[in-house]
């Protein structure tokens, strides 16, 4: 392995940004060099990916996938490990220059501070991570000297407008939102929206729980707190915009009226080329923008109304503690519900309300304070999701 | 005069931007303080600026503005001086931390070519100065280590953009216009345009001989050259596309696909504040930017046929030399003459297109070579007036 190269752990590669984050690995051999890779349970695809990039390390989150591997793979070439306590001591390795999250859900917490105590830079694509533990990873991360880069279009958009800027000098953030599938549909109509349709983003291709979280605006309120941690900024310094063409990531104000936005075709290529290669910009093929093509860029204030998931992340970003740790834990419940149609789409938000008011609340929580309050939060949801 | 204060030039107090800036300085006297100030004929607007900020020195061009201010000003306070020699001598002053040139014509470039020699940043409100002597302006800016930072909203906008980016990462850049009062005129009414008409720009409140540039699309051609100067990008990597909203200023694209954009409502204050304040940027009252309000954002195509000024600018950059001199100095006779009633509309683009084929090319031209073609040409295009 060359020295010179950066030393990638990508955790979640067979997922929708870690397949996305190893093409640009497979374009850019001359820069980077996988370490390890981790999948929960796609053993196959990770298979594949050992066998084409060779890393030092593989994890799976499965037995059966780790049988499937170990059966298969020559350990003097890549090592295979089995799960989540194995994979927070892989991502500490010595040879690791910065580690990506990619995996969905809050399960990515704990690897993160693993890897951030042994100051490794994040690629942090996991949302989760800060909505759940946001006040311990920046802490931690700031003691360490460790970087967060976000790879999400909108914080992505938000860091590469901060570049050369001092944050003191910032006024406002503004995310923008697609607003999703149901952007249009009237409020009657929304009790009758079924899985498939939800499912169906208008310009983002992404994993299925993201995908619905777009639908309610629920991913929105996560991006809400995600910036809240990553840019410290309170959240009433951050709007939110419903801009459909999703061409402007996102934006910042400045003190002196100024405002600068980072702007692209709707493409996760841009935010992991731009997390990988930090502080370069790496030299990619793409199909230029073209704002004469898209002609209209419109923008519309966002409709609580329909989209109430919206006012609850800034609620409980208001409340602090482990109000958000709760928040993220009962949407993914009951995404996970509607998902395998046990509720209805308007039953998620009432799922996610029911489960805050009956949650345990923790000021200035500690990681065994989430972890408890995350699980906690599950099996109360679980448990109301037959009484609604 | 406290030495914590930046201590300012502002060459051209009198017109456009010159008070623009004034008023910024007025609301910011504990960051800024007036050295010099000059104007071209205005006496009366001086003197009162004079007497508003007690500059050390003041510069006027004319000999019954010299005696009607040495009548009123206290030398004491401020000593008054004639013409643009005294004003090249004044701006090499030790006190001086930033030059505003801010003069309208190729006028500006001695006094700046004098600043530059003496180390100052400029603050480069006046195009023409890169139009006309690009080449020598950015060698003397590189070679004494001076910053050139843009007061043009366009050029401010990409270089707000560039902050913290390595130059050597942008793909293009893409010059907004607002495609000014004719953008949707058919071309056959092109010929009976009056004065009046053309100096109402839609968006932008500027001076006379900028407001006819733009609506001839020359402006934007002389800002294709100014971003070839200042950023140092072949003429086939810089873009116009018209935006009637002037909401987004202009934009970079990078290696990586990704656009970045400054936005802001039409208003010269924040390239003002920008430049004046760098490498900080200034807390400053102002309305913010509501792209809600904006609701439509449109681009389009420049139309070549109806706006035939933008192609010369591009053949001059292409030839190089006095080329662009000579595109500058023809201009600014026929826009004058436009203003006077002397020629028609459309006869603008003849003029400056016969006096391109008449006039003198060198290449690489010294300072010498510069003010030779300007004042050759000038005579040309003038005689040429009356032939048309």
């Amino acid at each position: 392995m060359s020295k010179n190269k950066k030393h990638l752990a990508i955790l979640g590669s067979t997922g929708s940004i870690g397949t996305q984050a190893l093409s640009v690995v497979s374009q850019h051999s001359d820069l980077f060099q996988l370490f390890v890779i981790s999948a929960n349970s796609n053993h196959e695809l990770l298979y594949q990916q050992v066998k084409k990039f060779r890393p030092k390390h593989a994890v799976i989150n499965t037995k059966v996938g780790y049988e499937f591997l170990k059966k298969r793979v020559s350990l003097k070439e890549t090592t295979i490990s089995l799960g989540m306590e194995a994979l927070s001591q892989l991502v500490q390795c010595d040879e690791i220059d910065l580690v990506l999250t990619a995996v969905v859900g809050s399960v990515g917490l704990v690897p993160t501070i693993s890897a951030i105590s042994a100051n490794k830079n994040i690629a942090l694509a996991n949302k989760e991570t800060l909505v759940v533990g946001g006040e311990l990873i920046m802490s931690l991360a700031k003691s360490n000297g460790v970087k967060i880069l976000p790879v999400d279009s909108e914080h992505s958009a938000i860091f590469q407008c901060l570049v050369g800027e001092n944050i003191n000098s910032v006024n406002r953030l503004v995310l923008t939102a697609s607003g999703g599938p149901f952007l249009n549909l009237s409020k009657e109509n929304f009790k009758n929206i079924t899985v498939s349709q939800a499912l169906k983003h208008p310009n983002w291709s992404m994993g299925n729980k993201i995908t619905i979280d777009s639908s309610t605006l629920m991913n929105k309120g996560f991006e809400l707190i995600e910036a809240f941690w990553l840019f410290g900024l309170s959240e009433k310094k951050i709007d939110i915009i419903i801009h459909p063409e999703s061409i402007v990531h996102s934006l910042v104000e400045f003190v002196d009226g100024s405002t600068k936005a980072q702007l692209g075709w709707p493409d996760m290529t841009i935010p992991i080329l731009y997390a990988l290669g930090f502080p370069d910009r790496i030299n990619h093929p793409f199909k230029p923008l073209s704002l004469i093509d898209c002609q209209n860029l419109t923008f519309f204030k966002p409709d609580e109304f329909r989209f109430p998931h919206l006012q609850l992340a800034y609620s409980c970003l208001e409340k602090g503690g482990t109000a958000t740790c709760v928040l993220n834990a009962a949407n993914e419940i009951a995404v996970e519900a509607f998902l395998n149609k046990k509720i209805s789409f308007l039953n998620m938000f009432k799922l996610v309300e029911m489960s805050l008011e009956k949650s345990i609340f923790v000021n200035n929580p500690n990681l065994e304070d989430y972890l408890y309050a995350d699980s906690e939060t599950r099996k109360i949801t679980s448990e109301l999701i037959s009484k609604i």
